[in-house]
């Protein structure tokens, strides 16, 4: 039988507890852990501590002479929409599982519920690990749905809006898919790097290769939600250089179609006593014909050029 | 013998009819499946209700226990030229598959077909896996067959067309073929897993990797077609960014050919009293010619730029 | 003893011969061997008239029961110039091979040649097999010989021209070389899948790998032409667009030198009957002289800019 | 009992020591090595005195007949803020390791401190190497949490500066990274060399394994600030490009709504002798009519094309 | 005992000779050895007289029955600077080893220079041929540093030079670079090739390892150095780019000031009989006020989008 504590974690009372259950997950926040002075009692946490301590935590699956220290990602989505990102830490020592986490992550109560509920079979510790890692990479599974949710609300403005906000939102959504694909990748290497090793062996043909499987997935989902925002982005460029380019062949269009008659006009207004175009009959009316055909001369160059 | 058959999906049924027969092929629609309360009747339906219920389907090999449940996509063009996406489900039990599909996938019937006209030799479960699966390869080569004659119709008028509607035809093409490439590469990614397993071992030099060969191929001709439609719209924004590089080149020439003249006609046009220039008998005249050298000396220098 | 023929392609005849020769070579065009009713003569062609028969083949090995279907493509120069890409059939069963095509491929040519002038030692199936698939390599070798001599010829002009045709050129020879370079490697699949059975075991160390390091060189070679092909225009457009950008700086001093004096000459045009500058004695002569130093301390600004 | 010394670095002086203690580490400065003519008493230090006196050191793990010398990298941040690179060497031997350097690494402290605390068990020469080589994979993490922090920096500017010398900060940052990030993956080469052979064999499942993982995850976190200097330049040139864009589109609005009264006015700033129009009681405020409307006008197109 | 010879390459002295020594090694141009009439003497030459007259040699390991025929390339920097790539061609039989070469190799002169110095020790077939390909490498290291000084010249006028010809020498550097990394490429293939037969087995954890991780680095480097241009020249095309925008920005801000003030003047600068402004008593310098508002006014806008 399994059993499921908070507030109890010392080293006694775990030894102890052992005696009378197979398996024995041992759940804390860091601050409790830390709190209780548990160093003193459970074996090897000095460097756990160091681990737990670090200021940019390390995703990786740490070997601690016969043990192993997991130092894992998790997302939460909170009311105001903002994701954010945690570190949780799973120790697995001969008999018994401990979890530490600033945060309880969401996953480990549908694990409670699931053990409590009998869905789970006869536990050991190493099917207890794999129930945890399983949930996590679901965690990741539906982190990768909300991006691809996201992106969709992201693309459907693509042709409307032209602004720099735009893009600057289409960027910032692209470095945080690839912040976290990065990681979760990160976390695909704990899972290879676990199935190396004999832990899941009794089980080989199923536990660990569903675990490979599973982080596979999640790590190629998300990095095609990432060459995803990748097409979005260039497309949105594109199409802005396209604009700008339009503009450009309007403003060419103007420009040249009217600096001629500026010439011409400038010409005829010069103050010179002896222009003698400026003393016929029909001067003013012959340079108006003059600038029309211009015009209509250049109109038809552009036509014949495609520009218009 | 094998069966097909549509209605009687009862687990009873199921049982008292694979007494008599090898294999046994159940085909259903979801909705169908559902409705009949087959939760009852089939093991293990809790977890294949809770997949063929999820919003998202991921395509993917899902085993439960010794049993294993496909969710697999096709591709179905519909009559006014949209191309469609389904997911249908296979599992896999000892002596009978059954499939489970929104709509029931083209490539069925042909199976059906050749079956009937026992064009295929002595079936088992494996067999009847390995044709549903090669048969739904045969879907992919024809999505990317269709997907190269659709670029090759919007390739064709790459140098004629101006037009931001056209950049976004192609980038929604793109983005399509990447979404289906992306979606092939999973399903290539369920038939490397089933062959790491051994369910097709009794026959492994051809079955399996006949099947991995074929969808290898699938992903290759897809990823074909993106790379060729990503050339397709690199070439259409270069030429276009050559012709904007073109026109400004027009404006430039245009512009710094007239401006000095725009200039010599606004000095003589000011209104000062004491201007002797213009009091020369030949001062416009001479105006005109410094104008004209001016713009054969601009001339002669852009055509050594090779700007001309 | 081998035995090469073009007409006497049915099956008795084929039994009949293989009792006195070790291997038989069966060459014929796809129109021949289709109007010869050979399915009723040679087994299986049910399922090579309908491979035949494809609108677009797929280049692979096929398996049908213990025989191979190959699908390989080869290229002919033709003498106007261009690169025609065609499709042979190899057909291997035990003691003869059956080879179709719509053009006689060149190099079967040189296979014949060398058997007939004993530079080949003692054949058998696999040996002949071998020899055809070598020889066709090296038609993929001088596939890619030719293709870099041709975009040697193109490079060599891509500092001189400015046009859209010599981009079109560069892009379409690009998407040719992108299409030919995926069939070699569709065709190199081949050969690894070939590699998996134990078709050429018998002589592993030799046969097979040299098929495999040959085959993954023309495919080099032919990867090597494509990035060659994608750097040449990638130079392109980098130098049209420093181009560009060099005429737009032309443009940018011209206007912005001109632009000022422009304001100055239209403001002394004006009209107004209480301009008392307009009186002065020396006032155009001031006017010039400011002109020409607004000019000189844009110039100034411009040189330390390093615009000039 | 192992030891360690600095200056007592003979031959005569290793193989007494040897005797008494299981494990030896020299460390030594190349320069204080090179000084005590050690040639003379080191076997096969000619080759290594030729790899000390190289260049361009080239990282790499060599192998001299049974014994191994590691070239490595290692970097330091200085008080002025710079990073600067060095190249250390190792030299095994049965029975003792010799260490040399142009400036002791820092890390090397960490060991000897933990070796002196006994905070590692019982050392052999293997399990010292062991140590050397995992401290120097820390020195890499560190380096890429420096960049890390560094980048994040450099990007939180992002979208207020529009200079020159921000782009080539950004630049000169990612040229940087590539360099140190190829100088780590170097070094990754050096422990899967060192993987192949059996060096490390007695403990393969513990300290060969780590050290794989370590300097992957090393390489692996250089290649992700890599990718992230990639994306912030990209963003950068994106935004920079919009906003050029931005200002060329004001700048054809601007031209193409006064161009046209340009031409009006120019036209009726002639002097013909014989202009209607002129003389017209109404003419001029007619004409300022014609030039609201047509600037109304172009402005209804300019909101119908979205360009205002 | 080893024996080098350059002028008596015949058959009948290779054989007369081998009885004495342990291995031979014979070099010789290869015009030398084709006008020796060696195909006579030697045997299969026929083939190698065909590889060696090839008009594009392939960079190959060639197995002619079971003997090696090599076609390497390396690399000379004549004293005017340029850079040479040649073919040389080794032939290894048992007993004896052919070197061919339009041009000696320096580094073979080191290679026969250690063999008299007996710097090597016994030598046979094997290690021969090991010592040739190992400096061969060495000739590639020295490759790669050459170009790695050329870039660091060339990168040193990165933010000085505004020129196409400029551009036009990066450009030119990185297709070099990218030719010679593909040509390295290719002889690292023909290294890995040599690994998978049993030539060096005799030695394995040691020769064709060596030779397998010094042809890996050297690829590498090649690499490193090919991304390094790449670097430089995006830098490069990034840099110009921003340039240009800022003297767009430039134009835009002169031409968006300035056209009113145009338009304005031009509009009094009309000779319309009935222009009431005209006679106002300070309608001229209330013009030159309204003018000096519009630009304060367009100055603060400017200021306000941080154009200026
Ligand atoms: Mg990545
Ligand atoms: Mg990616
Ligand atoms: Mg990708
Ligand atoms: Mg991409
Ligand atoms: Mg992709
Ligand atoms: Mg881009
Ligand atoms: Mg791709
Ligand atoms: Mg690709
Ligand atoms: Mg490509
Ligand atoms: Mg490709
Ligand atoms: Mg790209
Ligand atoms: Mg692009
Ligand atoms: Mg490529
Ligand atoms: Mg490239
Ligand atoms: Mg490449
Ligand atoms: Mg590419
Ligand atoms: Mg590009
Ligand atoms: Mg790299
Ligand atoms: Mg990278
Ligand atoms: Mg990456
Ligand atoms: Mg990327
Ligand atoms: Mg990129
Ligand atoms: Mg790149
Ligand atoms: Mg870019
Ligand atoms: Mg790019
Ligand atoms: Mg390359
Ligand atoms: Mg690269
Ligand atoms: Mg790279
Ligand atoms: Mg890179
Ligand atoms: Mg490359
Ligand atoms: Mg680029």
């Amino acid at each position: 039988m399994q059993y499921i504590t908070k507030d109890l974690i010392y080293q006694d009372y775990i030894d102890k507890t052992l005696d009378t259950v197979d398996v024995l997950w041992v759940m804390s926040s860091v601050e409790e852990f830390l709190s209780k002075k548990l160093d003193e009692k459970i074996n090897l946490t000095e460097k756990i501590v160091e681990l737990i301590n670090a200021d940019r935590p390390k995703i990786k699956l740490h070997r601690i002479n016969d043990d192993y220290f997991f130092v894992m990602p998790y997302f939460t989505r909170h009311h105001s929409g903002y994701l954010v990102e945690y570190i949780y830490y799973i120790y697995r020592e001969d008999g018994y599982i401990v979890t530490l986490y600033k945060e309880k992550p969401e996953f480990f109560k549908g694990i409670e519920h699931d053990i409590k509920n009998k869905k789970i079979g006869k536990l050991n510790v190493n099917k207890l690990l794999f129930y945890i890692l399983e949930e996590c990479c679901e965690n990741y599974y539906s982190l990768s749905d909300w991006f691809m949710s996201e992106l969709e609300k992201l693309e459907s403005k693509i042709y409307d809006v032209y602004s720099i906000s735009y893009l600057r939102n289409l960027l910032n959504f692209k470095n945080m898919v690839y912040r976290y694909a990065h990681i979760v990748n990160l976390s695909k290497y704990v899972v290879d790097d676990l199935n190396e090793i004999d832990m899941l062996a009794e089980s080989k043909d199923s536990l660990s290769m569903v675990l490979n499987e599973k982080y596979r997935d999640a790590s190629e989902r998300l990095r095609f939600v990432l060459e995803s925002a990748n097409n979005v982005i260039e497309s949105y460029v594109s199409i802005m250089d396209l604009k700008a380019n339009e503009q450009m062949r309007f403003l060419t269009i103007v420009a040249t179609l009217l600096m001629p008659l500026t010439v011409i006009s400038g010409i005829y207004g010069m103050n010179f006593n002896n222009m003698p175009e400026l003393r016929w009959r029909y001067g003013y009316f012959i340079t108006l014909a003059v600038m029309a055909i211009i015009t209509i001369i250049q109109i038809i160059y552009f036509k014949r050029k495609k520009w218009l």
